[in-house]
Order: C-alpha cells, then structure tokens, then sequence
C-alpha cells in the first residue's frame, strides 16, 4: 500500500527540478530495472512491483538488502508510472556524478546541440553504447538524460556512457587540441571522410541545427549524401550513420 | 464552427479500421500539410484550421479550389487533433493505391519485418526518401503508414516513398532473383560489404528481430560491428547505417 505522500513524491521525479533536487530518477518495465540493477552503475533506493513481479524475481530482496521494496497494486502503479501502459516493476535509483575531466585524445567524442527529443536522446545514448563511445557532451539545452522518456529509451545503456552537460561553447574552446566535425547539410560528403582515430562529433538541434556560436569552432563541416528528396535526417539517425562510419 | 458528427468522424480517423472504410487519414501542423499540399501525392478533401493560420494562408483558397476550408477554435482543433499539443491546421487526405509491382533490378528496395513503432517506421520512411529509395516493402505486422504518429514522423516523405504490404514470404519467394540481405547481430560485417546496386534488405521487428519464416529465405546476414555493450540498435538508426553503407 502506497501513502498519498509517497505517491505524490515518486510522481514529482517526472519533473527535471525535484529529480535535481532529490538526486533521483525512476526507471521501470520488466527488462529495464533488472538491467539497470545488474550493471550496478547506479544505486537502487527503492522497488515498487506488483505480486506477480515479485513472485519472478524472489531473490533480488536477498541480493541488495539495501533496496527497500514495496508490492502494489496495479492502479497504484499506474499512479506513480510515467509510461503510457506501466509494466509490472518501478524502480527509484540515486543519479551519478558525470566525469567532467573526460579525456578526448585518441578517442571519438559525440556531442549533441540542443537534441529536445528524449527519444532521440535515449537512442543517441544507445548508439553511442553500441559503438563503444565512452563519452557524450550534451548543451544546457538538450533535453536531461534522466527523463523517463530517455531512461526508458536507452534500454539500459545510460550507466554506461558518461554524460556531461555544459556550456558547449565555453567546453569547445578548452579543448580546441581536437578536431571538431560537424553534422551537416553541407561540407565534406561522409564517404570522402575516412575511420577517424580522434574526433569531436557534433550533431544539432533537430529543427535548427548547430547553434552559430558552436557552428563557428568547427573545422570540418560534413554531410551525409542525399540522393532523394527528403529535407533532412532525424538526428539520431544521423548520428548513428556519421558514428558508424568513423569508427567502422 | 464544427457539428458533433463531423469532429466524431475526423476522430474517427485515429483509427485503422474507420481510415480503411472511408480511405482518408488526417495529417496536422503548419510545416506538414503545405508540404503534402505541394508535393500533389495526395489529394486533399478537408482542411481546418485556426483563424490565425488561414490570416497567413490566404492564397491557398484560390489554389486549391476543391478542398473544404474551415476555420475552427483552438479548442476544436483540440478535439480532432491526435497530437498532444495540436497546432494551427489539420488536414484530411485521401490514401492513394500503393504500386505493387515494383521493380527491383537494379535497385535497393527496403523491406520491414513487423516495425511495430510508428515513430520507428515514420522515420524509417524518411531514410527511405533521403536515400532516394522508391519502394518499402512492410509485413501486414507492421505499423499502419497512415497512423497519425507515422505521418508526423515522415515529415512530408510519405508521399515520395511507395509502401506496400504484404504477406512477406510469399512476396520474397516470388522475388527470389534478387539477393536478399537481413540486419541481424550476426553475419558479415557492415564494413565487409560493399556499395550495392541491387539487393533486397530486410529490418525486422524492434525486440524480436526477423520471423523465422522469412530469415529462411535470407542470402546473407549482416551485422553492424559492435565495439560497445548496447544490446541493440534502434530499429530506424540500424535501417539508415546499412542503406548509408550500401547506396553510399
């Protein structure tokens, strides 16, 4: 049985400012919290499942005696659930310190300008993931890794790429040893750039693109060549084709 | 000023079954509807919009002299809108008869396995046009192409890419002169591959891949290296990697 209060509480994590403020975010479905318990790249503070979950899962209450896990009910789930259809299990786990000291040389590094999408930034996360990039740098302005939107869409990969936010400008010019490519509708075609060994890949906003404060510190414009007649591609989609095709 | 009737039946259109019966689907926001306007793929009947964008929108009246024009409150537009925040217009077209006899000589042609994500096969569609690819074959599992949420996300290609579906076994054993490749977590790698000039490539569904039935009829495997730890890719980001690869 969940107490109005502790209903109230776990729904105000949807919202950026009292995940800040509290420290925490929510996770939840059946593949997802496992997951995210196995790589122990966060900590749990609490586990909310209905019976039938519970009745799968008996040993996790063993293996981390620090969880303090409740069983409800459906509707009390649906309550504290931000997905359309909640699923079985939420979990409330404790958000990280990023590395900010992230080391650039010899390595590829995505990152993004303004992504708002949190789908789009579930699937970047999951793409860099996929290709083994350790870091992501995200504007003030792109939309905070630990909406649930996002959690749920980076299928677990969130506690394994490091994500910083910051002034984009400001973090390029300190590290200006590197070389900064763009995404772009112009530039060098993609096929004409080789396998980078080191790189800043920079995608943008998905209407508006690079910022021009960003967009003047680049030194490589680079476009994905078109030969039909859409207008753009979505930025994930981007950035997983320009990902690929430097590190492949 | 909208009758009870009429805002049911654009509803109504929210859903397979009633887009089927009366062969129409809506398509909504000030960049989208101008654009399907302009590209004449699809004709359309009805448009509703809110005082402001027919002040901006004056000439398309004498333009399209056969479409019914009505102005509508915001809390209309509310009512027939399938978007969480509408915006300024709607639009009722008509679905147009795909050509299902496409020719694959010479060409790549997309095929997906039960791409049950609107958002995924709208962007896909999307990868489609900007690769100039002219025909998407789907599974009868796969999502409907005018579901709302498919349409918003095409951004304006659905009507420049021909989308059939069908049994897909049956299709792909009638069209066995062609070599049919599969994105999978094993095979060839991407790399390993060259640019193609024809071929079939068959994406399969977000978590269970591709049937049984039709991986039988599969020529070659292939598989996006992984350096990382993900899972998986994003069904629409792995789709525009190996179509970047092949036609690039």
């Amino acid at each position: 049985m969940l107490s109005k209060t502790h209903t109230k509480y776990i729904q105000s994590l949807q919202h950026k400012k009292s995940r800040d403020e509290a420290g925490l975010f929510i996770a939840e479905g059946p593949k997802l919290v496992p997951d995210l318990l196995a790589g122990r790249n966060f900590i749990c503070k609490e586990l909310f499942a209905v019976k039938e979950w519970f009745d799968h899962n008996e040993k996790l209450r063993s293996t981390y005696p620090n969880i303090s896990f409740t069983e409800v009910e459906d509707f009390e789930l649906g309550k504290i659930s931000a997905l359309t259809t909640p699923n079985s299990v939420l979990a409330v786990f404790e958000k990280r310190k990023p590395d900010s000291n992230i080391v650039l040389k010899d390595k590829i590094t995505l990152v993004l300008d303004t992504i708002q999408d949190p789908g789009n930034l579930g699937t970047i996360i999951r793409i860099a993931d996929w290709f083994g990039l350790e870091n992501i740098v995200c504007s003030q302005g792109c939309a905070d890794m630990y909406n649930p939107k996002v959690v749920q869409s980076t299928m677990g990969s969130l506690g394994r790429v490091n994500i910083i936010y910051t002034n984009l400008a400001g973090w390029l010019k300190k590290n200006n040893s590197i070389k900064i490519y763009s995404a772009s509708l112009t530039g060098k075609p993609l096929p004409a750039l080789g396998k980078l060994k080191e790189g800043i890949i920079i995608i943008g906003n998905e209407a508006h693109g690079i910022s021009d404060e960003v967009m003047e510190l680049v030194n490589e414009k680079i476009t994905i060549p078109r030969t039909g007649e859409a207008e753009s591609l979505n930025a994930a989609v981007a950035a997983g084709i320009i990902i690929s095709h430097v590190t492949g």
